[in-house]
This record gives structure tokens, sequence and C-alpha cells, in this order.
């Protein structure tokens, strides 16, 4: 019995990788969020298809688990990777409930990688990746590790960088990145990307501060390194210094 | 004229993105490292084939850019992802002595995400990404970078942990996360992925920071939040406490 937990990329189904697209033509039962469902649709045709609203992970996980114990082969579908921020986690986490179900992490495009792309080469160098949304992880915890960030010198990639409950956070978050990086520090963002209404820009920090998002964007944060070539913008590694190993 | 920066993953076909695959298919040259022109040889039959030893990145991206002025549709491909550690930035950097050429960036599945999924979820938090490779990043700065991920509780990925010049990096490196995490804390590594002789285990930071591994090998640290179910490396994101928006 097994249970695919298949990242699917950002959206369009271009990004998907081969075992991803093998994985859910394997399957018999499909399970995700409505709207990452509606994005494969091409794919899922005469298959069980289950679809959850937003915030009802623990009960699309239970379910796909529950459909995969009873012989059907399942796949839960999570937009970008299957573990960044997605479902393997809560499926290995409820698990050991379901010792018969082999569970089969399939990775795929996450929105750090697939918004890096559409601005020119952000993450060319060491990197950190967080989180604005604070209804799993405590905002206290979120400014401690955007102020290690902040004093590591990494770029930073946002997920979850606004909602209309979070509408502040963005600019708190720049407020604390501007305590160690200048205002004209090249930023970008990326929205809907994959999808209908794909829109990507490079602005200053100091812009990105007054700037608002919704939840469909990815925000890039440079570091000292970051520089705007022809529009794109790059975080240089260094090879006028040297050559690298590979 | 177009020069595609491809990330064709870890290395089987399995992981190309249908973008990936279709930006090839559209080239008439391919270059690369010789080892990842190696891993797609099934695609790139009936092409002109450059492929350039370890440590000569700006030779090949310079012949990719040159190919792609002289009007031959070009594909410079990377391991994992264009842009992590990637191709993406060093062609951007010189492409304004290219300005006929539009480089366009296809992203890949980089070895975070694949060797995430093969440990079960390491980075379903908050992660940071850090190179222990000196040759283009001093390293006061790695350091720099490593003490500021501990002290973020960021669980850490670190690419090129290991080679025969720096054998001693990865202890150090424990030895700096030691200072702020348990000796138990779960970590994980991941080698060949993709590739023949895929491998990978889990073992305590105090077992990683004895073990000895090569340039092929992607570790995983993890943070207070990082557990083993069933022998799955997972890091925990809260959902008891709470559900989620995507």
């Amino acid at each position: 019995m097994i249970l695919y937990v298949v990242g699917i990329g950002p959206g369009d189904e271009k990004y998907l990788s081969a075992e991803a697209r093998a994985a859910i033509a394997d399957s018999a039962v499909i399970a995700g969020y409505t709207l990452y469902l509606d994005l494969i649709s091409g794919l899922t045709a005469g298959k069980e298809c289950f679809s959850t609203p937003m915030r009802q992970e623990k009960e699309r996980c239970a379910f796909a688990l529950d459909k995969a114990a009873s012989g059907k082969r399942t796949a839960l579908v999570c937009s970008g990777d299957a573990g960044v921020y997605g479902m393997a986690a809560l499926c290995l986490e409820l698990s050991p409930r379901y010792p018969a179900v082999e569970i089969a992490v399939i990775p795929g495009i996450t929105a750090a990688l697939s918004g890096s792309a559409l601005l020119g080469s952000p993450l060319s160098n060491d990197f950190a990746v967080i989180s604005l949304s604070d209804l799993l992880t405590p905002w206290k915890i979120i400014e401690k590790r955007l102020n290690a960030a902040a004093a590591g010198g990494f770029v930073i990639c946002l997920y979850n960088p606004s909602s209309k409950k979070r509408a502040a956070y963005l600019s708190r978050t720049c407020e604390i990145i501007l305590r160690s990086r200048r205002g004209e520090t090249v930023c970008g963002i990326a929205r809907n990307i994959g999808r209908g209404g794909e829109d990507c820009r490079v602005l200053s920090l100091s812009e990105l501060k007054n700037t608002e998002l919704d939840m469909f964007t990815t925000v890039f944060i440079g570091n000292d390194e970051t520089t705007l070539i022809n529009g794109k913008m790059v975080t240089r590694r260094g090879y006028e210094l040297a050559a690298e190993t590979e």
C-alpha cells in the first residue's frame, strides 16, 4: 500500500517532474487543496479526486492515508515541493497509525526556485527560507530567525509574506532587515508563479517595506552581493575571485 | 537568440521538469559539466555537445553565450537547480557582453529538495542552505553564517560538505552547531541522489561530526523540532497547535 506525497511545482504542468507525473498517473485517488487539483486537472481524468479547502491539512492527510490503507493507490498533491511547508511532514507524523502504508515523498520545484528563475538568480549563494505565517510559528521565533538571517548575510526568501490578518508583517520584516542592510538592497517579488497573472519585479528594500502583497507572492531580499543586471536580480558568487568545484 | 540555463535536477531523467526537457529538445547545442551531460545523454542525441571539466564554469558560460550569440539555440545544463550554486548567476553577470542573447533560466530540483524527499521531510520548517566550499566564500564568512543559522534555530542544509582539501570542514561545522544543539539532534545525509549508488541515512549530530563525506553528499542538520519517525527524518511544523494557510 502506497501514498505518494507529490510536489507539483508552482502551477503549470510544465513544472512537473516525470516522477511526479508518473506518481499521479499510477494513483486511483488524488487528494489536495482545491486550487492545486484544478492546476493538474489535465492529469486526473477518471480518478477519484478529493479536495479540501485551506486550513484542513490534517483532514487531507488523514483522508489520503485512509484511502491508501484501504488498498487504493493514492497521491496527495502539494504546490511547490512536497516537503518545504508541504504535507510530507504531517503525513509522516501520522504514519505510525498506518503501519501498512508506505509513504513516498516526490520532490517538486518550490517557489524559492521558480521565483528565482523568473527574477534572475538571487539564490546563487547561501540563503535562508522563512515563512511569515505565525499560525504555526510564534512571531517572536520568526523575528529571531529574521534577525539571525540578516546577521548571517544570507539572501532571504520569504514565504506567506502577507495576508489580511498579517498585513503589517512584511513591513516589520523589512524594518528588521534594514537595521543591517542598506535601503538600496536589491529585492524581488514573484506572484502567481506558473499560473495565470504571473508577475515579477525587482525593487529596493525601502520600496519593499511599503509594498502590499498577497499570499500568492514570494519575496526575495538580496544581500551585499546582490545586484541588478539588465533588469535581473543576481547574487554574485565571486567567480572573479576563483573557479569553483561543482 | 536564446540561451537556456537549465536545472536538470539531481541526476536521473525522472527529475527533469517538462520545461527543462523542452528547453533541451529545442536546443542545437548543449553545454555542461561532463558528468551532467552523461546523465542526460538520452536527450542529446544528434546535438552538438560541449563538456568542460570541473572548475571551468567561466569558460563553459562564455562558450554557451558565444554559441547562442552565433544564432544557435543553446542550453547550458546544471545539476540540481540552475540558480542555487548553479550557472545562472555567472551567465547573467556575463550577459552585458551579449546584448542580443536572451537568457532563460529554467529551475530544477536542487539537492536540498531531492535529498529531503529521500530522508523524509527535514525541510518542512524554516531552513538555511550553506555551502562549505571556501573557494568562493572565505571560511570566516561561512563560519559566521553557520553561527547565525544555529542561533536562528534553522534546519541547516549543507552543500559541498567535504573534499580532499576540506576534510576537516564538516567536523568544524558540527562543533559550531553543537554549541547550541544537543548531540542527539537528528541529522541526515544523502549521497549520489538520483544516480547510481544513491544512498541516504539518518544519524545524530555527534555521529555526523565524526563522519567522512565526499562532495556528492548533501547534509541535513535538524533543529529542536526535528525527530525520527519510522526511520524518517521529519521536522514537525506544529499542526498540533493550529491549521495553516497554504
